[in-house]
C-alpha cells in the first residue's frame, strides 16, 4: 500500500480517475466535517449526503420525507440561515440524528469529497475513527491511497495534515509505504503533535477562527478526540456516506 | 516580527504587493537554486541575475563582455545545452565565477524570485545560509517575513519547507511570531530532521529524483551543510541578487 496526501482539492492531481489514480481515497476535514459525519453515522443517521451547490441541496432534501432529513450547513464556521444545524460534531446527537438523512454542506469539506467522488473506494476519516479507518484499508489493501485535506477556502491546513499523518503513522506500522512529500511532512507534524493533538488544533488558523467565533470549547475536544469510534464513513452512491463498522 | 511560509509561488496571496504584503520576502530553493546562488556569491561572482524565460536570459547575457558572463540553466535537474553550468553547487568554484555574473534560470527557483521581486527587501536562504540570513533579518527586524518556497513544478516541496523551518526555528528564538498554518508545518519538520538534513534531502521526491540521475553525493553534501556560509544573496535590482554579508 502506497499513501500520498494532497492538502486540498485543487492539489488533488487530474490523473485521479485513470489507471495511475488511487483504489481508495480518503476525505479529511478536522474543523468539523468529517468529525461531525463520522458522530452523526455512529449516532444513528441513516446516512450524509454532501452538496458543493446549496440550491442543489435543498431541491434533492425537498424530495425526501419531512421527518426523515436534517439540513446541515455552514459557512464561515456559522450555521446557514434555515437550516437545521452548524457543522458541529456536539449537535448530532442520537436524538436528533437517529434514523435520518443529513443532506450537508460545509466550506470546505465537500469540495473535497466532491473532487475524489469516482473513486472505487472513498472514504472520510478524523481522528476520532482514525484507528477504524486505518484497519478497513489495511484489510482490503488498496495498491494506493489518497488522501485528500480540505483546508480552508483553497489553502493548507494544520489540523487536515495532523489528521493525515496521525492515519499514515497507522498505516506504515502495517507496512504501507510513503508516496509523496506532503506524506512525509504530515508525518512529522503528527509525530511533534501526537500527545496533544487539540493543542495543534488550537494554534491552527482555522482553531484560531473558531476560537475568535467563541464557545467551542467541546468541539475542540471532540474533533481531537482519537481513536473513539468504530464507524467507517464509506461512500455508497456518488455523494452518500454510510456507516460501515471498521 | 511575523514569519509566514508559502509552500510554491502559485500560493502567495495576491495582497503581497499592497499593505498587507510582506516587509522582507525569502526565497528558498534547497535541491539547488538558493544553494548554488549562495556558493557562487561566497565565491565571488559578481552577481547572479534570474531569469523565468530563456530568451531573454540569452538576450540580456548578450549583452554582457563575455568573458565576465556564465550561462547557468537547468530543466528537469540537467544542464541546459549551450550552457556554461548546470544547476549544482559543486560547480560554482572561485576559479569559474570570480568576478563574474551568473545569468540563471532553473526549473522551479526563478518561478519564485519573479513572484517576490516587488517586495522591499528580497533575500535567498538554503541550510547553508539559514543563520546568516536569520541574523540579517533579526537586525532588521521586518513586520512581516513572507518565506516562499520553490517546490516541483508547483506542488510542494520537503526539502524547501524544511529550510522554512530551519529559518523559522532561529527567528522564533529571536522573538518571532508564527504567522500561518504552513510556518507551523515546517518548524514541525525541521524539529524531526534537524539532527539529519541530508537524510530529509534524500527521501523527498525532488532528492530521489536526483539520485536516479546519479552522481549527487557531493551536492546533496553541499546543499544539506548548514550555517556553513555568512552570505546572504539580496535583490539590488529586479532580478539581480548580491552578496551582503550576514
Amino acid at each position: 500500500m502506497k499513501v500520498s496526501y494532497f492538502h486540498v482539492a485543487g492539489e488533488v492531481p487530474d490523473t485521479i480517475n485513470g489507471p495511475d489514480g488511487p483504489d481508495a481515497a480518503v476525505v479529511i476535514d478536522v474543523l468539523r466535517a468529517t468529525t461531525t459525519i463520522a458522530w452523526a453515522l455512529h449516532n444513528g443517521a441513516e446516512a450524509v449526503q454532501t452538496f458543493a451547490d446549496l440550491d442543489e441541496l435543498r431541491a434533492e432534501a425537498n424530495s425526501w420525507p419531512d421527518e426523515q432529513r436534517l439540513l446541515v450547513g455552514e459557512r464561515g464556521g456559522c450555521k446557514l440561515d434555515g437550516f437545521d444545524l452548524g457543522n458541529s460534531p456536539m449537535s448530532v446527537v442520537p436524538d436528533t440524528v437517529k434514523g435520518k438523512r443529513l443532506f450537508m454542506s460545509t466550506t470546505n469539506g465537500t469540495r473535497s469529497l466532491h473532487r475524489v467522488r469516482e473513486v472505487a473506494c472513498v472514504l472520510t476519516v478524523a481522528l476520532p475513527n482514525r484507528e477504524a479507518v486505518a484497519q478497513r484499508l489495511i484489510n482490503d489493501q488498496p495498491e494506493q491511497v489518497w488522501m485528500v485535506g480540505s483546508g480552508w477556502e483553497g489553502t493548507y491546513s494544520l489540523e487536515d495534515s495532523l489528521a493525515a499523518g496521525a492515519l499514515a503513522d497507522s498505516l506504515l506500522a502495517a507496512g504501507a509505504t510513503v508516496a509523496n512529500d506532503e506524506m512525509q511532512a504530515a508525518l512529522a507534524l503528527w509525530s511533534q503533535w501526537k500527545d496533544n493533538p487539540e493543542a495543534c488544533l488550537r494554534i491552527a488558523s482555522h482553531g484560531q477562527r473558531l476560537i475568535r467565533l467563541g464557545d467551542h470549547d467541546a468541539d475542540f475536544q471532540r474533533c481531537a478526540g482519537l481513536d473513539q469510534l468504530s464507524v467507517v464513513p464509506t461512500q455508497a452512491e456518488q455523494g452518500v456516506l454510510r456507516a460501515v463498522s471498521g
